[in-house]
């Protein structure tokens, strides 16, 4: 059943003629069509009945006209994108209407109000849950974006120096990746030394390489619609013995959890097993965020691997394993691999070695 | 007065006791402290009559104290944040709450309507508004980011070669703008040649770069919280001599305008100014998109430069002037720069020539 037919069966399910998507990323994921069309509108229409319709900015018109076999409508900068809305539409008319809750925004839902009567429902759920189970052929779009993350990762690798600062290494990192035809890394490249690492996010600037210290990098890219994330520490010259203990301590808890996954336990388990670890050593207190986020089209999408979420985790479902250990003013580590649940394990996307790798300072 | 201050006395005047802002960016234009929580929730809560409070994911508690004078409160990942943000507020009671429509979402407005029982009003209006104008020292920092810019457009015009692709001249740009510490451009980078071009949002690629084409580059960087974006259209070889009648077309369009600019016209009057240029030489049909738009700590905020646009301009606004003309499968041109408004005329934030250059094809 294609994509767009699994949202009719939804709406004949619940009773509703039409759906509305706003989120380009599930229109992307629904259509194989990919705008942003930024402050602008654009909707894609799906009834339960009859051909879906999109709506989309004059000057994306003919990029969409040629890319879907179904019609396209737009709405020109000074027109009112509502009343043009309501003008096209073959009909407006359903006793309840699914948007996607968490990606409209108010003033969108109350411009939707104005062209449909009925009640909103969220969908956001149906398309989070649609979107969770990764096929074999989204897998292996998401084999080759972690297979350039490994090639980015190297790049950074190849260029530690002393005489660099955090910002200069990602420079030739984005600029590998550019070379290589890789158009946009999946959020802002994290190069972070010292004492920079001990913040969990925080912010790559002109600090030289530091000596005798931990250096982290948190990468991915963006190719074939789908995304990439990988985080290393790495050695620069001799760390203290402490440093290399939170790094063993960190590296213990990211495999202990990678080989607890299979389907059968829940996301809350598995934030535990690499919580536990960390616990157990007495630093609970300093791995103060979820264990992972879920991946696919969007670099960070449901679930959130977390206490509290007794989600059961399925074959099909990719997502980061990524505990970190941050001391302020002492040392920052993150390990973080994403992989994909199999029908007895836990397979990862990217292949760079886990244990510590040490680089001439 | 303050920035916060001037919520304070809005509420007042509006008889309310509450706005919530969940926009990023206005909540660094307010505060001067900027982070991207992504699907974790970061709420500004400024009161008429008490201090203003900060809720931000945990891990973001240290950094975001540090840069304020006024109460952080942040939640785990695993805790329910409406119901943190219901116990940390000294007040969740108001006749009217206001929030920022443009940039709230649907499921946090539900979140929000569980804290507080008062009827929800638009704050993005007053907000837009409050950026409109920009101060000097706003101007001045949009000078550099415009200034860098111009340094960034010099690396593309410096790489220009029948070897390269257009995503090679783009990882030369970024490359060149990292290495002097710009972190982050302002939108993906557009490098388009020939046909691409000719399409107003076209997306760049391995395209080779043609001879006796034109050549188009759109960019801006993010500097000191504020935007820059610039596009020139050059020559490669010789270029027939329709294509340089279109350029010269919409060079003239793009200087009109500009020249008109001057408090007490308004926003469509401006547009106008370029677009009757265009239609009056027959290819209206081809500018098919609005004049500009604002920019400021986002590159594209309000207003809208465009038809139907009442709005006076006036001293301190900061807007593109993009008129382009894209004629498939023929000629694209588009020639953009971004300036301020003073109190007699329009002023330019970049530098880089508008006369027709030439390069070695």
């Amino acid at each position: 059943m294609s994509k767009l037919s699994q949202i009719c069966a939804y709406l004949n399910q619940e009773g509703a003629n039409i759906a509305v998507f706003s989120d380009p990323v599930t229109v992307n994921y629904l259509t194989g069509f990919y705008c942003d069309p930024h402050e602008r509108q654009m909707l894609l229409f799906v009834y339960n009945d009859s051909a879906p319709l999109l709506f989309v900015p004059a000057l994306e018109i003919a990029r969409a006209s040629e890319a879907l076999d179904f019609p396209v409508f737009g709405y020109q900068d000074s027109e009112n994108p509502w009343e043009k809305i309501k003008a096209v539409l073959p009909s407006t008319d359903s006793k309840k209407v699914f948007a996607e809750f968490d990606h409209l925004n108010v003033t969108k839902f109350q411009g939707l109000q104005t062209v449909f009567q009925g009640r909103f429902e969220n969908l956001t759920p149906f398309i989070q849950r649609m979107r969770l189970i990764k096929s074999q052929d989204e897998i292996e779009k998401m084999l080759i974006a972690g297979d350039f993350a490994d090639k980015a990762m190297q790049i950074g690798f190849d260029n530690i120096s002393l005489d660099v600062t955090e910002t200069d290494i990602i420079a030739q990192i984005e600029f590998g990746m550019k070379k290589q035809g890789i158009n946009k890394m999946s959020f802002d490249t994290m190069v972070l030394t010292g004492n920079n690492a001990a913040n969990p996010h925080g912010i790559p600037g002109t600090n030289k390489i530091e000596n005798d210290a931990l250096l982290l990098f948190d990468l991915g890219v963006e190719t074939l619609g789908y995304t990439s994330d990988m985080t290393r520490t790495v050695a620069v010259g001799q760390p203290d013995q402490f440093k290399k203990d939170i790094y063993e301590l960190c590296l213990e808890a990211q495999l202990t959890a990678q080989d607890f996954i299979k389907p059968g336990v829940t996301a809350a388990e598995v934030d535990a097993a690499a919580r536990n670890v960390i616990e157990k050593a007495g630093y609970g207190e300093y791995f103060n965020h979820r264990l992972g986020h879920g991946l696919g089209m969007d670099v960070h999408e449901f679930p959130s691997i977390m206490a509290g979420n007794d989600m059961v985790i399925e074959e099909g479902m990719c997502f980061s394993v990524e505990p970190g250990i941050y001391i302020p003013g002492k040392v920052g580590v993150r390990i973080e691999d994403c992989g994909y649940v199999t029908k007895d394990d836990f397979k990862v996307f990217t292949q760079t070695p886990k244990e510590l790798l040490y680089f001439e300072g």
